[in-house]
């Protein structure tokens, strides 16, 4: 039995989570879960699960929880304190990281510093911190196992061949929402059409991320630091159907890949059940022949700007990543409430980028003030539009 | 260094080998090879390689090379007795069975008796005695490393992965030269249209194979050796480009696939280099945007028959698989010399199978019987075309 603490329970990695979960109550149980302030879905999980220790966002959102629900051997708690004392939840085997943006790199780190495993589709984690987050868990000797489809493909595709022998890790991606527009067609889009994603169902902030492809380049990041890999022995292709989710490329030309058909539920089953393999009975199984046609395209930097700036962030290294993901984040946030047009997003993080003066090896609070300083620098940008 | 004996050195996987070969010169020494009757190539070979041993066809051959060349410390031997001797070469480490029919099973026996490990691209040897071949290497702990680009892609895509954990192999097929065609407009086919395989260079008889996609049922039943997988777990699926060179699916419903462009030298390096992987330099690499769009499509085992009619020998079992591959090698050879038409070859496969009478579990003798019959019956049958 594992014991899984889940954070970003309500969201939609943690909702499919618990379905594969719920698919193996004999292999997996929920432990600890955290949720922001989705209580009637967060009630729900805690009636179906019963975890022993819940946190939530805020003392309010508490107050509502122990309010609604009358909670015997649950121990709620809230704010950071919260979450961090549920990522390091001592009868936990391995903490799945699902909480979306940078809030996750704290919890992150303590359960590195408490020796668990980590399941970690919390990118912007390595994004933001990469250096000190691999140096940690080094250190710990902790696993940290990918959750997205792309670094669990390509992890999957890694397995049983020598590191040494890899001469390339290649992404794919969909392309998002506006794959097929020019830059002329995005100046007017809107966010209903940019939350509009061809194959994936995911969160609003990623899927504003694969439409601009900064989920791509936020992942080329994440790759290189979970998979030591410099940046050029990264590439991208676009690939519009999904199926073939990551190749890795050796160097005797031979390359394996991981395909199937999109559902985020293979990955996160695999990072829990690693290194064994559990039938997962509701993913339609993957026939090529219904597929038909794959198709593959070069990824056009001038037209995906964005790919292009997380490239040159991750080369340049040291706090200029943190600033790629803040501005970002508060960038999209701005698109998202409507506040600015989408392709003011990559505008917004490339002035952030250019007005940063990059310090090297940052610790952790200094990544900290930069991500700070950077959000409110968009924040001032973005009021200006 | 590993020292190689070489069977089938003037063949078309003969040729690559030595290819491979070459560009090792620090890892790889041939030191036996043989070969049918193509002398002049055969003394290229021998200048170039300076293998200890060399086993040709017949004693005519034997001399005329020996007349040819002024031969120091090359012992030359003839027959299949040479041919066994070369397998089972105590300075070998390796043995790669590059022969063509089953007139492979004998040495590939020798050599397992011998302890060798063996790189097999003879695929006759495991469809006309699989059970045989496959109990005797067991016995021996002696390893078979596929050098077929399917059956390396398969051996690829498990390595790191729990044999208990797959739920399918599927095995890719061009579709041959004549894919698009109908029944109908197979009839009148000539042999020169059956030799020009849109995306392999191979030998005649395994071109024509691709032809039917006999190929790719005799392929089936040496997978189901190979990897000990019932017939039901082995798929086949029509992949025009030869791309993706096959694919496993597990119990999680992900796929491993192994993709590249198609050039048999990276399975044949793979299959002397494993369980490293060595730079292989005149392969192109491949880039899935070069490539551009990937097809499959379903195989329509009435079009294809030859495949169903393997589906059938294998899953029948016994010595039918003897007939079905002693029969194809006649009908082919009767193809090829103009005596028959294309659509024949699967008529009279499918004569002979359902004119013999299956005998469970046949020794060698016994196989090497059904074997000479076998072809009496084509032969005879194909006169009175």
């Amino acid at each position: 039995m594992k014991n899984i603490t889940l954070l970003g329970a309500t969201g939609s990695i943690g909702t499919q989570t618990l379905e594969v979960v719920k698919q193996h109550p004999d292999r997996f149980n929920i432990a600890a879960i955290s949720f922001g302030q989705n209580i009637e879905r967060g009630i729900d999980i805690i009636k179906a699960f019963k975890p022993e220790l819940v946190a939530v966002k805020n003392e309010q959102v508490k107050d509502e929880l122990l309010h609604a629900l009358s909670l015997h051997n649950i121990r709620v708690v809230s704010g950071l304190e919260g979450l961090i004392e549920a990522a390091t939840y001592p009868n936990a085997d391995i903490l799945v990281n699902a909480v979306m943006g940078s809030v996750g790199l704290k919890p992150t780190l303590a359960a590195i510093h408490s020796g668990k495993d980590i399941a970690i589709a919390n990118k912007e984690t390595l994004v933001t911190a990469g250096h000190f987050v691999m140096e940690k868990a080094n250190e710990k000797g902790v696993r940290l196992l990918p959750v997205d489809s792309e670094h669990s493909a390509i992890f999957q595709s890694l397995e049983g061949h020598r590191c040494e022998d890899v001469s390339r890790l290649i992404l794919t991606a969909s392309g998002g929402s506006f794959r097929d527009r020019t830059r002329e067609e995005l100046k007017d889009v809107s966010v209903q059409d940019a939350l509009n994603h061809p194959n994936w169902s995911m969160g609003a902030k990623i899927t504003i991320d694969s439409a601009t492809l900064m989920n791509k380049g936020l992942e080329v990041i994440e790759a290189h630091w979970l998979f030591n890999m410099p940046y050029e022995k990264i590439d991208v292709v676009i690939h519009k159907e999904s199926i073939v989710h990551s190749l890795v490329e050796y160097y005797d030309k031979s390359v394996i890949a991981q395909l199937g058909n999109p559902d985020m539920k293979g990955p996160i089953q695999y990072a829990l059940s690693y290194p064994e393999r559990l039938e997962l009975k509701d993913v339609k199984r993957l026939n090529l022949w219904e597929a038909g046609t794959l198709h593959f395209q070069k990824v056009d930097m001038n037209r995906f700007r964005s790919l292009a700036l997380a490239y040159e962030a991750g080369r340049t290294g040291g706090s200029l990543p943190t600033v790629l993901n803040a501005a970002n984040e508060a960038a999209v946030e701005h698109f998202l409430k409507g506040r600015i047009a989408f392709l003011d997003i990559e505008s917004l993080v490339e002035s952030a980028l250019e007005a940063h003066k990059v310090i090297k090896n940052p610790d952790l609070e200094t990544i900290e003030e930069i991500d700070s300083q950077t959000r409110r620098f968009i924040n001032d940008k973005a009021a200006d539009i």
